[in-house]
């Protein structure tokens, strides 16, 4: 199959939209934006050995991860998903049929967050694979939600479970892209992000962006059974709790929201999943942890993307 | 230095417009599109011994490329470029030093087309460099250059000269930005595109997506002087002609305009390198090359992605 085959076929895998002003195949996609608010934009890079293991877990599983993390960016800045640009680079064997079935599965569960496939580029070559998703989003009246907006006194909450993500959560879970534009819309946040490398690494990213510290409570903590297990499995010698704070890829929204407002959404409960208070903002940079009434800092660690 | 100093420092490196309502270093750029027109997005991704040998060409060469491929296909749908995001994939060691080089030398020349990075994804990982760079550009009130627009009787024009890229054009080539530009706002082209694969292989591509055909004439092909002492160098018995038509990476403009459209470019002259008319668009599917008087059909061909 020729590269205008491909294209062919990926045209019709892939739904194209009424709006769209050129049909996929041409040097760019041109998306239609004069209707819909400013432009978010996130691009997450997965490699071989690095985020998956192609033989292990399938192109399928991969597929749906390369597009869910950066569904999940999307969704910690309260955008609507609109459309992807993904680009390949696979292994030379067996790379034409590879191409397709990653195409298929991102193009299926692209569709499940009314989200379009609108181009890329595809390359072979003696390495492993790798994939780049470029997700574009549009903002919603609620506006975005900032990382940088927590305020002294504001409650820190997070969405579902943590902890032990590579036990099978870090391929199979659902992006908060839902649970993100509902929240927004019906209570008013300070601040948000997705947790991605780490409760305690991103927390020190929200914090020190929103110029303020934090104080956890250890008992609070929403620790996953897989966190559990992968304490016992892992052999490290790290408890649950440790692996809930520290562990990369939860891919669940971590909140700030003024006490009056979060009181209300705890009430409230309006998701699916649990919304767990976690902790408080404080005045004094930096995070401890409150442990039996016992308060002691806590360094940042999770994932290192460099390390 | 962490991943929260990277991007403090990535901040003060890249420039920042007045109009981002969220700072780099958030989940995702949001860029404020309401006064734009319509969004032009395409990505390429580069790879380690596939479109570059770092050791042998150097980061600030490597930078430029995998900036200068993206703003080419802006320029190949008339878009002005706005934005760009990177994502690298980076040998473990020396990481963090390469992804400096790179991106500082990414945001300077970015600089000279009127174009920011405003995000990206960073890993390392312990194969070969990887880099993807997805690109946004805005329409200008002339609307797309589309690919499928040629017809019957246009005449097919070229910008710049063809073949012998891999003597050090591929690399340092400026893409055709402002040519587009120009070209679009003062004249009425039919179509036109990049060409990135070689000039046999995208004009079949130009072609069949106008449903039309082409004749070629062999004596009007602008041949490089690199295509000359490729031809010599490579051994391979092709001649300056056959890297004209079918070496990839040139990295110039294929266009298609009305007959007396054409002419009055041709004389015009409009841009600082020549433009030439190597053929005209005809009523049957397919490529054909005139000889000496003598019509002979080509077939396509040039780089193929998956090869």
């Amino acid at each position: 199959m020729s590269e205008q085959d491909f294209v062919s076929w990926l045209r019709s895998t892939v739904s194209v939209a009424d709006d769209d002003i050129v049909p996929l195949g041409d040097d760019a996609a041109v998306l239609n934006w004069a209707r819909r608010d400013n432009l978010v934009v996130t691009s997450d890079l997965l490699a071989e050995g690095t985020h998956f293991c192609l033989a292990e877990h399938g192109p399928t599983r991969v597929a749906r991860k390369a597009l869910a993390v950066n569904l999940s960016d999307l969704a910690a800045m309260g955008a609507r998903p609109v459309a992807a640009v993904v680009s390949l680079l696979l292994p030379r064997q067996g790379a034409q049929l590879l191409a397709e079935e990653l195409l298929r599965d991102m193009a299926l569960f692209a569709q499940a967050y009314s989200m379009r496939i609108v181009g890329g580029d595809t390359n072979s070559w003696s390495g492993g694979l790798v994939i780049n998703v470029t997700a574009f989003g549009a903002l919603t009246p609620a506006g975005p939600l900032r990382r940088d907006g927590a305020r002294l006194g504001d409650i820190l909450l997070v969405t579902g479970e943590l902890g032990g993500s590579r036990l099978g959560k870090h391929l199979d879970f659902e992006p908060r892209v839902n649970e993100a534009l509902k929240l927004i819309q019906h209570y008013r946040l300070s601040a948000g992000m997705d947790i991605s490398d780490g409760l305690l690494l991103d927390l020190a990213r929200l914090t020190s962006a929103s110029g303020c510290g934090a104080v956890l409570e250890a008992d609070a903590i929403p620790i996953s059974a897989a966190a559990s297990a992968w304490g016992v499995q892992s052999g490290s010698g790290q408890s649950a709790l440790d692996h809930a704070l520290s562990d990369g890829e939860d891919f669940e929204l971590l909140l700030a929201a003024p006490p009056d407002e979060a009181d209300r959404l705890l009430r409230d409960q309006p998701l699916e999943i649990p919304i767990t208070k976690i902790g408080v903002c404080v005045a004094e940079p930096g995070l401890w942890m409150d442990h039996a009434s016992h308060r002691t800092p806590v360094s940042p660690r999770g994932f290192d993307h460099l390390g």
